[in-house]
């Protein structure tokens, strides 16, 4: 791979919009050189002021360098990027979100082509891309010898945390993160709701939530720990009994201040679901069995 | 009210569950001279042996001490066992779950009984109380006047937060907060069924998970921000029309990796309601309008 006189690898850019702006120009204050090519030409112009090249097409940006980085839309706008440009022996690192089955099919598509693959699923918004203390970081899956090549550059930007040799690991773990993410905001909206009618400040409430959610979120660590050994009575604190008992208190305050349970009830509904089925003295981690397919049904 | 000589006031406790008992053997230990009272007498025995008065009734119970504690399985409960007393010059502290209509209406029958009132929502489990630094914390509100003469009584055993004269907010507070953990638990589930099928080891995912929630909870405050300025585009990051154009990656994952998605879409269906209002800039904080019921809906 090329690197510059001060040993900084080379990289090619596919992709200018909020997140591929945002990681050519911390590449670029990291001392790499950079080449950039965008469908509308426009959003490559200030890169090229802050010293980036701008390719001409996309063919002549995969030429310029191996280790190629791809940040467009959606899968099929890869497609179409990549189609005519020519991957044999190139380093092709995708970040462009996607689910586990389109980041498989493209690890094959690319080693069909002479390509070595590693996927990403990027935790962090723009904002917090060159910001090393905003937290944010990249899943990466697919090649290892690729990462293990390429760690350093691909750290320059944002942290790295590589998940496996399976490409769709990436994807896989990046939806897993924020599916949970969407789950505890529609709680955080739920409560939020609840005290609409009421004299309260939601800036009062909002401490107290935060503070709550980082108390209960490390309860995922009894829950893997569960899932691990199959008995999902181990270290249980609140049964599943006492919970569902608990549930009507819940649903009773909803309906006397006007808010609809419907971010709720499906929980609660699998919650019964499990307690009928003679899990009373487990935690709450039978529900998700009954949210994977069963074989045959 | 009564104290003993080392300025310790005294208790009385109706009610000897699971949490009454942690509580009777933390103030026992800080000192209180403590009165209790069960239904089932066998419960009291071991507390006994530690140095609690057993009364031979609830009315007893209650006209052993001005302090008054009460923690029974629900509002019924409390009904019962309080028939018979004499509340008249009490301080009258309702530590039993319950909705804040059930404690605004367990106020107004405890002042017309000639008794101060305080109502009490735990936020802690029994192995939390009288360890301080699990965080455990009992949320108050109603006669702040009774909170004040007792703080340092109600907070030996766990933690106090008052938040507010109105004696149904404790109880609010409580339900907000547990309903939006159990959001955060559907979408943790969500989070674990999703890799079931893979070869990835729950615990490894689990302290990515852990770690991503407890970054995302200080969302909230964002929120309540927006919902106290109602400019719901204010600090926004990725706006919701970017978020409703993600979610079909999220329903995909799902579907491919044999998973209900019942626990996510009522969210993602309030995310594109709002959209279809127009809001495609805003924050998620809308969603929340579209739970409140609307007068006359
Ligand atoms: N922004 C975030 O907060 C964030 C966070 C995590 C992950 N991501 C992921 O990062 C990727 C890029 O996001 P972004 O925020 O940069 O998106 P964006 O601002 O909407 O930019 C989209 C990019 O894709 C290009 N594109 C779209 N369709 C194309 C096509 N058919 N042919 C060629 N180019 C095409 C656009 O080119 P034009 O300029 O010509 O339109 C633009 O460069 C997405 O997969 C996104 O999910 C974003
Ligand atoms: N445990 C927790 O994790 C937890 C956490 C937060 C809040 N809380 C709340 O704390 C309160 C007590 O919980 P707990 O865990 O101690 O419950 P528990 O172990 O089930 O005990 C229930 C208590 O209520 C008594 N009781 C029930 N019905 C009665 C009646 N009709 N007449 C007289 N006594 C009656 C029981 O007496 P007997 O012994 O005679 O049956 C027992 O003392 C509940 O409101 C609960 O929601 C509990």
């Amino acid at each position: 791979m090329t690197q510059n006189a001060l040993g900084k690898t080379s990289v090619t850019l596919l992709g200018l919009g909020a997140m591929g702006t945002a990681l050519a120009r911390t590449w670029l204050a990291a001392g790499h050189p950079v080449t950039v090519w965008n469908r509308t030409p426009a959003r490559a112009a200030a890169l090229a002021a802050e010293g980036a090249r701008v390719a001409d097409g996309a063919a002549a940006a995969v030429a310029a360098n191996t280790l190629v980085v791809v940040c467009l839309l959606d899968d099929t706008s890869v497609d179409e990027v990549l189609a005519g440009t020519d991957l044999a022996g190139k380093d092709l690192v995708n970040l462009t979100t996607s689910t586990p089955a389109q980041a498989r099919g493209r690890a094959r598509w690319a080693r069909e082509r002479g390509a070595r693959y590693l996927d990403g699923g990027i935790m962090a918004v723009p904002p917090m891309i060159g910001v090393p203390e905003a937290g944010g970081y990249v899943f990466y899956s697919g090649s290892r010898e690729l990462f293990e090549r390429h760690r350093e550059t691909l750290g320059a930007p944002v942290g790295t945390t590589y998940v496996g040799e399976d490409a769709g690991f990436a994807a896989l773990y990046d939806v897993a993160l924020l599916s949970a993410m969407y789950g505890m905001f529609a709680g955080a909206a739920h409560a939020f709701a609840l005290i609409r009618k009421e004299d309260i400040d939601p800036a009062a409430l909002a401490p107290l939530l935060a503070d709550w959610l980082v108390a209960m979120a490390p309860a995922v660590h009894r829950t893997a720990g569960q899932l691990r050994s199959g008995d999902y009575t181990e270290g249980v604190g609140s049964t599943l009994a006492m919970q569902v008992a608990g549930t009507p208190t819940f649903l009773s305050t909803a309906e006397q201040q006007g808010v609809s349970p419907e971010l709720l009830s499906p929980y609660f509904a699998l919650m019964r679901h499990r307690l009928s089925e003679g899990s009373g003295e487990e935690d709450l981690t039978g529900v998700i069995d009954l949210l994977v397919r069963r074989p045959g049904t």
